[in-house]
């Protein structure tokens, strides 16, 4: 299992690439990539495209998880955030990589137990699964890496409850 | 002066090419693209991104023109505009194309002559100025053409504004 999450925004788009399942969790790659607010928007739009092709064609991933954003989260950022993502689901349909998307809430579930957790509580359990030196940094990078942990523990999690399922149906 | 409008959409992208300046214009090319609601928002949005890339290099356009969209106009298709706009902007700066946005007052005003005009009065005058037989349908066509429009005419008016200020200084 090999996934890639990437965080989507236009000044600093997070990702990270996680290899592993359940407790056998590892950072493969992380970082951000960064776009200077000096420059023109398509420019800046057309480099982050750019940059999430050459990162999907590098690391090869089998999954790329985005996350699903709202508007109501905040309307200021709105805008660039659905551009990015836009930018990054069509780029990884494009390199024929398995595409996923979750809410927050879902990430913050699968890493930290509830949907409610605070972001510090996220990054510290990012670090903590990947046994990480650190807390990674900046904070885009931890949100990519926990995108990719969800995807890679929310699966078996699901298939052990459907599992579970079937065998309840069974007795 | 070649310039291509794009009204920006996921499910119905449309775009319109005009040609000339001020009562000389003729619009080359006018059409939608459409992706399938039943397909994967990936899917569809890599193939948004194909058909615009080959749009631009087939109709070459000095400056592409795709619409300003802000937030609180409709939060329900905020995010795929947003994602559809992103992919337009990128592919048009990734081809060394002038971009440019106007937002939805702005075409009005250029088109109809006031910013509060209704949807099918810039419709008509769509068609008026670019003598078509008849009103461009589906509405994204003509939103398109009206982009397109606004940013060939705009750019004269606006020399002529810059002028008379300048006599004006100069008296």
């Amino acid at each position: 299992m090999f996934a890639l999450g990437i965080d989507p925004g236009v000044s600093r788009c997070g990702y990270g690439c996680v290899t592993g399942t359940g407790s056998q969790l590892r950072a493969v790659a992380m970082g951000v990539i960064t776009t200077s607010p000096a420059d023109p928007l398509p420019e800046r739009l057309a480099g982050l495209a750019a940059e999430l092709r050459g990162l999907i064609e590098e690391v090869q991933p089998e999954t790329v998880v985005v996350e699903r954003v709202f508007f109501q989260t905040n309307v200021r950022t709105a805008m660039s955030v659905g551009q990015a993502s836009g930018l990054a689901l069509a780029a990884a349909a494009r390199a024929g990589c398995e595409v996923v998307q979750y809410t927050a809430n879902e990430v913050k579930q699968a890493v930290a137990g509830h949907g409610g957790a605070a972001k510090d509580q996220v990054q510290r359990m990012v670090q903590r699964l990947l046994r990480l030196p650190e807390v990674p940094s900046p904070p885009d990078t931890a949100d990519a890496l926990a995108l990719a942990i969800c995807h890679l523990t929310r699966g078996p999690r699901l298939a052990r409850a459907a599992a579970a399922a079937a065998a309840g149906r069974a007795r």
